[in-house]
């Protein structure tokens, strides 16, 4: 039994560990929310489950339930989801998840490999509850919903999970070793157990908590690594979603459901500095703020921590050979999920005097008015727009949009204003067009950290030159995930590529057509790059998994 | 040429990677002194080569060399040598190291683990040399000084140097990516660059300092990061001859030597803290006391920072065998090097009503008695003695054997008392047999931490698993590297194996015979578990390479 489920999975593991040597394209799971491949009902079934949970206790049967928290509302709606959560205490579940670690620990990498497969087949299951859940919390689109935060988000964690099971094929677990010592023939039989730090901590953001927590939450399983998972309190249901299904599975084949917990808490009285200092708290994973990142890798001391905060991503243009598809292409990146993700492009930098397009020379007004000339008509039709830029997951976002769109109209720096449009389906969601900032080098502290949600900038430089040695040294100070540049000269390419190397953001150059410009596929697109501050919780390479368990041997002689 | 010495050494490399997957006995180097092998001249020319250096300048060429410093003193002479090695600002070496990386790291992987296995190459062959300078520093004997600190380190130096190949080959240079998006196949090529983080400073013990040191330097210059090698002022000729060795094996070969630099103090000013407070330190590689290792461990930040500090081990006896193998191979192990090895016992748990013994019941007293005798038999033949003990490294180990010794005195715990030795061929060496003192666990402050050198204490406990229970908690709280038990009775066996794993010490169980109980065997034997305050420092496990280096990616539309 302990390694029938590893059997049943076992082509999934093989192809992602394929996958993840070649960096060719593959998916675990099925992308395409269509009915045609799913069936008629299950969207329908998927609205009901979330319409049901509506007001209502979310059963999970953890450790410590009395106590209950839930303050989410709907970015598409504007009202209270209602739903209670149980708010167990930290010293219940570290507790809880201490007592599961030690026959988890024993189950061996097989049998935890197994059901950790198992538990991405079903949460593959359940991706369009996962919909309603990431849509009426994060505020993504449906399409985004299903696709991103489910298959997508899924094939993440299959690919921390493969990594995982290399790391721990690195040596056998029993081993025989003969050496001759002067006359002697010393023959000795060797074990090694793969041994788990304790449990972890998988602190989640608000608005694409999936795609970050599953890498971490089953690097941590298949390591043997108990797992409290620690949602934003606004936007708890995914993670809990993941989690009741996570226990279910681990119920099912045997295993202490309480190796998953979740931490829920309170805007009011937010717990994640007790996790972290927590004696129990053994591993940390933070996906969230740079401002409370910043404490917590201060606080890990020499626990492993894994971060993902934020940064400052850039569009450097040097030149191109179609404006009218790079202005696409940047607005549509712009546009996607309302910038609210870590890798949307936030600074577009545009040298002086213009640049060469395919068409002859471009004036840098020439590309402003592209750029926004493409965001108009892509948020033009509202259904459109509903599909790209979704809804705004917190009303702080609204709040600085209308702070910087002040700001930017005193100086008469506003290229394109931010308004909301008419969503074809919830007339209450919270939808903001992006904000376009005119700006240049003088007025750098403007731009050069992140600004959240759909505000961009573009940034006057005196040559393309300039540009990049300003975005890159700011990427190197306030961090960066990922770097957009233009160029038809493949000597600046070549320049720019290193470059961005040396700052550690992960470069797409000209790119243009169907594929939104941030998109990252798992098994090829490395994330985070740990060379700048927007953090080190590379998805998914060895560092992000090797540290996650120790080696502990023993050596008897051999019988005989 | 860039991979030309890849191709000469491959065979070494593709055997030790063989050997990490097998852990079974292989040496890449020669491990016998044997002038049948190495030729009559060999040791005579490495003895007037190291006479040769004795009040001289040691040249190694780095910048920065206007200053002078070196205050060795030899173990087996009692007198300085007065070598002066040049000792460079931390400013200039870091500066310098920072020019070098970016060829380096362009260098690719192939030519740089190529340029590596030459340095192992070229070490190998000045094993000699290395046996004066490691017997004249350390107080290492000739057979260990020549075996322990040359092949058997640079085992663990290759080893080190095929875990940090492996790593490297976790994904490939470029990638062709094909995807649907719609109607369109988009079509990227990929890059992904292997980045160095940066100089590296690999801190050295006095007592053993190649054993550690060469995996983390190989380690970092396979990765791609410089090198500053930091001796313990004490001990600082076998590192002014290994870097020399390396900057030579670089400038052969068109490298910058400027990759592998020496940092030389003084005791009244030592640079450790500037040089892990340095803003170009991006790694760190500490040996040496847990005093100064806890210091640099809550100052490394988010940096790599990879310890071995020191530990409490453990011998636990349950039942054994035979009480006379047993006792000589206790005895064996702690008159090794005169127990100044991070892998030698300290303690020896003896229950309170004896044992079962392969000839009968054995009271306490006769296994402390066994003990004692065996040690008695192993010093009593001076050259024996010599060979086994070897010199003791640091006055100040002279000065605490003889406080512990009037502090037990007082007491009348003196089970054995240390005395000197005379060395058959250096009458002025610092030599001093085992004090072995009798205590319990009333006691328990006397030797619940390490106390360096050859100190051990026969601790009487009311029973065998009190002494486990007691043994494994000094061991998390204080740390433990080594820990050893005796048992005939299997169950109890394999519940010391699980308490010691949780402990996070390598265990020896039920050895007796001609090897030494605490010998590490590269590719087999980890060293060093993270499980413990002893130190994370694997040897050489992927936690142990994996977050030397980070990977930027690139990607861009591949043409046509």
């Amino acid at each position: 039994m302990s390694t029938e489920l590893l059997a049943i999975h076992r082509e999934r593991l093989d192809r992602a560990l394929a996958a993840l040597q070649s960096r060719e394209a593959w998916t675990g799971f099925i992308e395409s929310p269509s009915t045609r491949v799913h069936g008629e009902d299950a969207p329908r079934r998927a609205r009901e489950w979330f319409e049901g949970r509506l007001g209502q206790p979310f059963e999970i049967g953890q450790p410590d339930e009395r106590m209950r928290a839930g303050e989410e509302v709907s970015p598409y709606t504007g009202k209270p989801l209602g739903i209670s959560y149980p708010a167990s205490s930290p010293d219940a579940l570290f507790a809880a998840a201490r007592a599961a670690q030690p026959a988890w620990r024993d189950a061996g990498p097989e049998a935890r490999t197994g059901v950790c497969l198992e538990m991405l087949a079903r949460l593959g299951d359940r991706a369009f509850e996962n919909t309603w859940a990431v849509m009426h919390t994060a505020g993504q689109s449906y399409a985004m919903a299903y696709a991103g935060s489910g298959p997508n988000a899924l094939d993440r964690g299959l690919e921390a999970l493969a990594r995982g099971w290399q790391a721990m094929q690195q040596l056998p677990a029993h081993a025989e070793w003969h050496k001759r010592f002067g006359k002697e023939e010393v023959r000795l039989e060797k074990r090694y157990r793969l041994m788990p730090l304790g449990p972890a901590v998988v602190f989640c953001c608000a608005s694409f908590p999936t795609w970050n927590a599953h890498p971490a939450i089953f690097a941590n399983l298949v390591t043997g690594n108990p797992v409290l998972v620690k949602p934003h309190p606004g936007c708890v249901l995914p993670m809990a979603l993941t989690v009741q299904t996570l226990r279910t599975v681990l119920a099912t084949h045997g295993h202490d459901p309480n190796l998953v917990q979740l931490v829920v808490d309170t805007f009011a009285e937010p717990l994640g500095k007790v996790l972290v200092e927590h004696p129990d708290c053994a591993i940390i994973d933070f996906t969230g703020s740079s401002r409370f990142g910043s404490w917590v890798e201060a606080h890990a001391g020499g626990r492993p921590c894994y971060t993902e905060t934020s940064g400052v991503n850039s569009v450097v243009i040097e030149s191109c050979a179609s404006l009218p598809e790079m202005a696409r292409a940047i607005a549509g990146s712009v546009c996607l999920f309302s910038s609210q993700m870590c890798t949307s492009p936030q600074n577009i930098w545009i040298p002086r005097d213009g640049i060469r397009t395919g068409d002859g020379h471009a004036s840098a007004d020439d590309v402003r008015a592209a750029i926004t000339g493409a965001i108009d008509a892509l948020v033009a039709d509202p259904r459109r727009a509903a599909g790209v830029l979704g809804a705004i997951q917190a009303r702080q976002t609204l709040d600085l949009i209308a702070d910087r769109q002040r700001a930017a109209e005193a100086g008469g720096r506003v290229l394109r204003a931010s308004t909301p449009y008419p969503h074809p389906d919830f007339p209450d969601a919270w939808t903001a067009t992006p904000l376009v900032i005119a700006t240049d080098l003088e007025r750098h502290d403007e731009f050069a950290d992140e600004v959240f949600g759909p505000i961009a900038f573009c940034v006057e430089a005196p040559d393309a030159d300039t540009a990049l040695a300003q975005a890159t040294a700011d990427a190197r100070r306030n961090g960066a995930i990922t770097a957009f540049v233009y160029s038809t000269d493949d000597a600046w390419l070549d320049r720019a590529e290193l470059a961005w190397a040396e700052a550690g953001a992960a470069l797409t150059s000209n790119l243009t057509g169907a594929m939104p410009l941030n998109f990252a596929a798992a098994y090829s697109d490395l994330h985070v790059s740990g060379l700048n501050p927007a953090g080190n919780a590379t998805l998914a390479d060895w560092a992000f998994v090797a540290g996650r368990f120790r080696i502990a041997q023993a050596r008897r002689p051999l019988p005989g």
